[in-house]
């Protein structure tokens, strides 16, 4: 198979690189084309860039000239890591000139048009694009936080019915970005308050697991109340969870749900899917980010603690790596699946 | 006022260390014995000490003789941080030989006559001592996690009635002793599991909460379900916590009803009572372990980002200093109540 | 006595911070007037300030307003924390005006008649004030690493002549302000570059040691090499050293040199002068920054593992607290022993 | 080719399990036999080990049954992760026995007919074991610091003449194995001293460098002092070195001759060498631990800030993984040069 073409959008920011470091050798996907700000246009990539990864900058891409939004681009397929401020208007305008954009930015996942894809959920929310008003595509991943509790919550919202969940986060540093927190407000220190990520996280789940009738989501009818504090740690997010349920399952019955979830990026085999997306752990102390977030090559969801809540009827924690599976990464595989199912053609 | 001879109990551990750090100069009290292992015994308490403590070793502490539990003692109030392994028979013992043993141990808390004390919260289960069979007493203060959701509880409960509470805690390593968590397992993770600690949490507060009636503790009737996790903060414990009321009070009651709260520390203007018992944050990323777990000495619940809560009333963030308010600081202010309302006489 | 106003230039910053809070009660001086950028000018102190410090703003200083370099002052004393980009020009004008300016900016340290003045090392070094153009004066503390390196060479080379110092340090993020070193960059991490740090260690010393003759400084003839490194550590930075004397002392007589100095704050008590300006440490894993860097309220130079060098005669290692000591601490103990020197007068 | 049967001494201890992890699909060797202590025997693997590697127990191992230092062993070659302090007659006995004992330890490091290997360095030191009075053998690697000092210090010393070494080191917990190095120790803290690190360091690296004759090793010429400290980091252990030269190099000289350091295993390609041996980096803040410990798969010691030092020669910042290279990856290393070099036939 031909290689697709592919730019990153926002390629000098935090997301932007973590885009073109992990699709280095892609099977189906070659980065072609970087997109900037006018500050970094007309540079090669490794000038215009502060390059903050742990790999050195893929070769392929050390000497892509930056563009900037005002150029074409040759590639159908954008990876969008644009910043909030500028990701609205831009990403429309490529979506409306034909290109399909797979954003990780926050601006349009809550439009009634635009999917918030995990293809292991809900690949069938792809049809919205149809209804979408560009000659192009509008895709996006969800919140790094609230992925985790959307895969975790999926197969047991199906299996049993989901009606409260309570979730207070302990999300990394590389959550915010670079350069991010500063290190005077988080080496030994929890900070219980993260801008804008509560509300995030108590609406996007309820799309995903939303049912698609008639051209239009309608939200998985559940309650979410979140609490997120930022941790001092690099990569994974960690989630203390309690489930209340339509029909209460016993702890084995949630541990076997979990375990059997699959879809169709396991089905294809595509690159970036996880075998097992969804990992129990049967120790009392796990998972834990910095043992278990490469885990998967941090495309999975961790869970365990599945026991029994005083309150509600489940509760358990969840981790998972925030800047993979949680952005960049998601990204990737909506992009594979997207090939995948066709819709490329 | 002649100051008031006493001894620590498991003098060379770590909570042990803390109370005669804490106690130098105090103003009641002067330490005069230090007992410990039969391996310290007969030693210089400086030679048998693993000193851990950010001062020095009092100076008047450094020389005493290490004493043994075989040992007669002669001071009445005896502080123990013995460890969970022998704490439940030896302080028994000293209770009958009638020694006032004002204990942070575990053995006891739970037991029908032994009191877990918060002074600004339930001063009258003091008077459980008299159904206690020995002719000293035992008296204990809470985990270290549950003080700090027990004091803040505690106004709540008697003004609008607390039915339910979720609790997902954020807990300092200090909290472990020494050498408690390996390094290896704590930089840059978080360990989502502390032994014991859940069932602790979920229970010790409606015991402190409870109706004293003819001679029985009657539990208050809320629930708790408590997720327990360890973080990378060397002193502070952080709680997110949602409760439900039977009366939903309004953000700004909450506030002003924390604030408000006061109690015969206060009154008494005891050494170790804080002016302000509970300290009521504005800012919406406060409280913070590092930043304000010296606040009011370290004797201070710390409340802020108090919001409404999806799912039930009210949510919030609470934090203390686990080894001062929540260990050894906690018992020397039972201490100080206990003998300014004349138990000792 | 009655108090000595005094102004705080940059007062918004993390230095000016820290004077503020330092200066909270203190028995010379009162802060009664706050200097910072014209984007803070003429808002009260604490709507101007994003406050930081562990301990609430001072009630005194909370309601000033801040003033900007355009206006007038009042005190006579000014203590400056001045971002190095401002501090060159306006702390010479202040001085020309005529007013005592105790900075921690680098900006002058380095000139020919402004002395860089450790109080206990080179007190004489104040004269050099009467050769400076200005009606006024400018007086500096060292580098916060070549503080405490100072400290320590200072008696060493009166008894000893030193002649070569290889030193490597661990700093502390404190050190480099707010928002100051992402934490991307130190969680579990090293960095072995301080911009411009290098540099100021290999001459500092020699200076803050050198000969007064005629007005002019001679520079203590001896060689610094400096590698300098940023930890993970909040407070205190650390210096492996090795030093080569003229004459070789044994173990125990450096031990005895380091115990016995002293000097003007000492003899004269001054608020801010520690007992013992240099602790010597027996423990073969101490100082440590995280255990001892409030020893003698953070004002002492630490320094333990004092033994023979392999290469050298001497190896130690010197710890001490960056802020204080280091910076703000130092500033006010040069001004305390200004007034008790009467230069004021 | 046939896999070659290993065994692995010490299997359930730090190093044993990083064998066996970095052993997984290794294409010259299979691990089929794990010894441990007596506690262990008799047990499967998976049920005798505290495992703590990132990646899951390898399948092939995790059924293995214990062995213990009793038992008779099939392996040729075995990779001792023993603890020093049984690691000495046992290694011996194996040795005695014909076996290959390929050594983490530090037991037989100083022996005189035991060489230290580094491969790329000096393999002509494999002809020492034709001394031993072992029908097998003992190989060694160094101490962790000491790896990366002598692979840096090696083509430097052939080329200009290596005489005097500063160096201080900042090393990482997973040195110090686990459980270790308690948390409330180095979380924001610096410990200035590892027991018994520095004296290893100031010999090590000669023994390595030594000329080879008539059957006994000439250590090479040069002294080193060494400052040894544990930070908070994870893995990679950095070194603040400076170097005096018998005839100076130029700053560009030593990056040059640095950059193309090669021997045996890049030359064979063996499986565990790094293609490019020493990485020199010319950013001003690199190398970092927790950014480039994985370069070169952890095989590599990485150089940067390569500049002059105002009292040796050269300085430089030297990092390098300290359980990769520095330890199980070296001794694999080791094995995959013993069997290239034809010294198993």
């Amino acid at each position: 198979m031909e290689k697709i073409s592919v730019a990153v959008l926002g390629a000098t920011g935090t997301v932007g690189q973590k885009f073109i470091s992990l699709l280095e050798n892609h099977p189906f996907f070659e980065v072609t084309e970087v997109v900037a700000s006018s500050r970094s246009a007309g540079k090669k990539y490794k000038d215009a860039v502060s390059w903050k990864q742990d790999r050195f900058i893929p070769e392929n891409v050390a000497d892509l000239i930056v563009k900037t939004t005002e150029d074409t681009l040759d590639s159908r397929i954008l990876f969008s890591g644009m910043d909030a401020e500028v990701a609205g208007p831009a990403e429309e305008e490529y979506a409306r000139r034909g290109h399909f954009v797979i954003s990780n930015s926050k601006n349009h996942r809550m439009d009634k048009d635009v999917p918030i894809i995990i293809p292991e959920v809900n690949p069938e929310h792809f049809e919205l694009i149809k209804v979408q008003p560009y000659k192009g595509a509008i895709i996006t991943n969800s919140n790094c936080s609230t992925m985790f509790l959307a895969m975790v919550l999926a197969p047991l919202h199906k299996a049993f019915g989901v009606e409260k969940v309570f979730v207070s986060t302990m999300q990394a540093i590389s959550g915010a970005g670079y350069p991010g927190v500063p290190s005077m407000d988080i080496l030994g220190n929890v900070i219980p308050f993260i801008g804008g990520e509560e509300p995030k996280m108590e609406c996007e789940a309820q799309k995903i697991l939303a049912d698609l009738k008639d051209g239009e989501l309608v939200p998985a009818p559940f309650v979410v109340s979140a609490h997120c504090n930022r941790v001092a740690v690099f990569d994974g997010h960690t989630e203390s969870v309690s489930v209340l349920f339509k029909n209460k399952p016993t702890v084995e019955q949630v541990k076997e749900t979990l375990r059997n979830f699959k879809g169709i990026p396991q089905e294809k085999q595509l690159p970036f899917a996880p075998k097992q997306p969804i990992l129990v752990f049967e120790e009392e102390n796990r998972p834990q980010p910095a043992r278990d977030v490469w885990k998967e090559n941090g495309m999975a969801a961790c869970v365990g603690r599945i026991r029994e809540c005083s309150i509600f009827d489940i509760k358990m924690t969840v981790m998972g790596h925030n800047t993979v599976r949680g952005a960049a990464g998601a990204a990737i595989l909506n992009a594979e699946t997207l090939v995948a199912l066709g819709y490329l053609n």
